[in-house]
């Protein structure tokens, strides 16, 4: 098995419009910054949908030309249909992440389109891709796969039949979210299993909440089955959190130590992501984050993937207990 | 792969001897009647250690008298050496808990023996468990397995060997703990399979800890070769929380919605379950308490294992998002 896996930040972007405030262009620059120097290198940091909808995301333009700045970064977006992949286009971003519901009832309350409908806006959005910017990658996210609450059960047969409309109306990669917090493991395994038997390599990336708990438990099993990108959001921010204490997105701290314990290597430096914390804090005062790492540090002999060791003393003895 | 798993609850043990305030015998008692009415089978119930060392602890003998008057209950008590092994079986519990650290540092720290004493004390406590009472279950529980935050890295031959030792001083079953929240999930694998090829069906339960949030990640993953007991506590109390929001035992709460949401059934409902943290928080005012399955509820079309569906509707609608 491969030892080194992705993971995509998605805080700037699934956490920022998640909350109500509205964290200032300056700051939402800053903590960008910071994860980039964390060694995150793909982050989605923003979304292009109306201002009006959106108020928190009315500068992505902005912030998508500082990310450019940042040597090696992935810059990536999300836009609800065609005319915010052009902006985006347009602003430069290298990846366009679309997301697409497999429950019916969700992608109507969400999009206003049924799933058919999205399906020819991917193939729009590929056609005008290839056209204007044949070097940004297309990523559409199946969202509600593991389930969705206005609908209920989400038929598998649905997901993989999506999958499929979406690997040939040309997206680049399929990726599948539980958007409501409803994966489990064994599920996970199966599903992720099924959609790369039937797209093979334009499987995606596994998107898991930590509603109840079950976060990097369904990452695990995702990567157990072959998955080697996940998207995650510094301080769980962001992902519906929909009742007190119960965070939405899986946390990156908690995420990488998990991958680096276990020997499997993210690239990210832990010590600096749990610095970016204050970035992220100071642009958003008093909003709580999640995370257990950060709390209880890395432990004594924590060691990378790569054989390093952490710098600071003081993290690496957080973890004494009796 | 039988779709069955045994939980151990050891929040009245492991949780209530972790925290400063002592709960009042009544109050212990309902709490163990709640969690029994929820469906758990095994509870440890209390450890019998001096009182001046653990006050919280000096009506185990009144407790256990009570949870021996619950039907079906495996009533299990945590002792340090013979002398509490004596007091655990004229007490009349069905199983004792046995720590024996896998690290020397930890041991003598701990209980001022050696590894090789605490086998010697085992193999005593089996010679007076065979004249005495010949039915009672004796469990070690290695601790350290993964790691100690005084010895550091503990080699997993120390575990092998102490595992060996501990099923020819004749204990019924040797589990493995993560003490101090060390594990991730390849060493949990590794390390139960080969305490498995070591030692077979006296594999014990799994006790892990959810320190960086990997808690219920790692017991997937012992899950995963075979382990089919697991150790956790209702609100994730106890279980040496350092720091502020690092809860320490694996959340009995979410780790039965992980297994019954993968088809693995537990035994458990998890509406009376959750119902059993007023009689906790009752006896514990202001204690905080971990979990996101009771803060985000069972989520629409949630089905147990055996098929059932919850009875109540607020619950299995609780987890209504946008």
């Amino acid at each position: 098995m491969p030892s080194h896996v992705s993971i995509s930040e998605v805080g700037p972007r699934d956490g920022l419009q998640s909350v109500k405030a509205t964290m200032p262009t300056a700051h939402k620059c800053a903590w960008i910054t910071a994860l980039h120097a964390a060694g995150l290198r793909e982050i989605e940091v923003g979304s292009f949908v109306p201002a009006r909808l959106l108020p928190q995301m009315a500068d992505v333009a902005e912030v998508i030309r500082h990310a450019l700045t940042l040597p090696g970064l992935t810059v990536m977006a999300l836009v609800p249909n065609l005319r915010g992949a052009e902006a985006a286009m347009a602003a430069g971003v290298h990846r366009i992440a679309l997301p697409v519901s497999a429950s019916e009832a969700h992608s109507l309350a969400n999009v206003r389109k049924t799933r058919e409908q999205m399906v020819d806006e991917v193939r729009r959005i590929v056609a005008r891709r290839d056209a204007l910017a044949p070097g940004v990658g297309i990523e559409a996210g199946v969202s509600t796969a593991f389930g969705c609450t206005l609908q209920g059960t989400v038929a598998e047969d649905d997901v993989l039949r999506l999958a499929a409309d979406l690997a040939r109306a040309g997206a680049d990669e399929i990726g599948l979210s539980d958007t409501t917090g409803m994966a489990n493991p064994a599920q996970v395994r199966r599903l992720f299993q099924r959609v790369r038997a039937e797209i093979g390599e334009r499987t995606g990336a596994a998107h898991m909440h930590n509603t109840r708990g079950l976060g990097l438990a369904n990452c695990l099993a995702a990567y157990d089955v072959g998955v080697r990108t996940f998207d995650s959001s510094q301080g769980g921010l962001g992902g519906c959190p929909y009742a007190p204490g119960a965070s939405g997105n899986v946390v990156t701290e908690d995420l990488v130590y998990m991958f680096e314990s276990m020997g499997v290597s993210t690239g990210i430096d832990l010590e600096t992501l749990m610095a970016a914390r204050a970035a992220l804090q100071a642009g958003l005062p008093g909003e709580p984050l999640y995370g257990m790492t950060p709390d209880a540090g890395l432990g004594r002999d924590f060691v990378y993937a790569d054989g390093r060791t952490p710098r600071d003393g003081r993290l690496g003895a957080a973890g004494t207990a009796a």
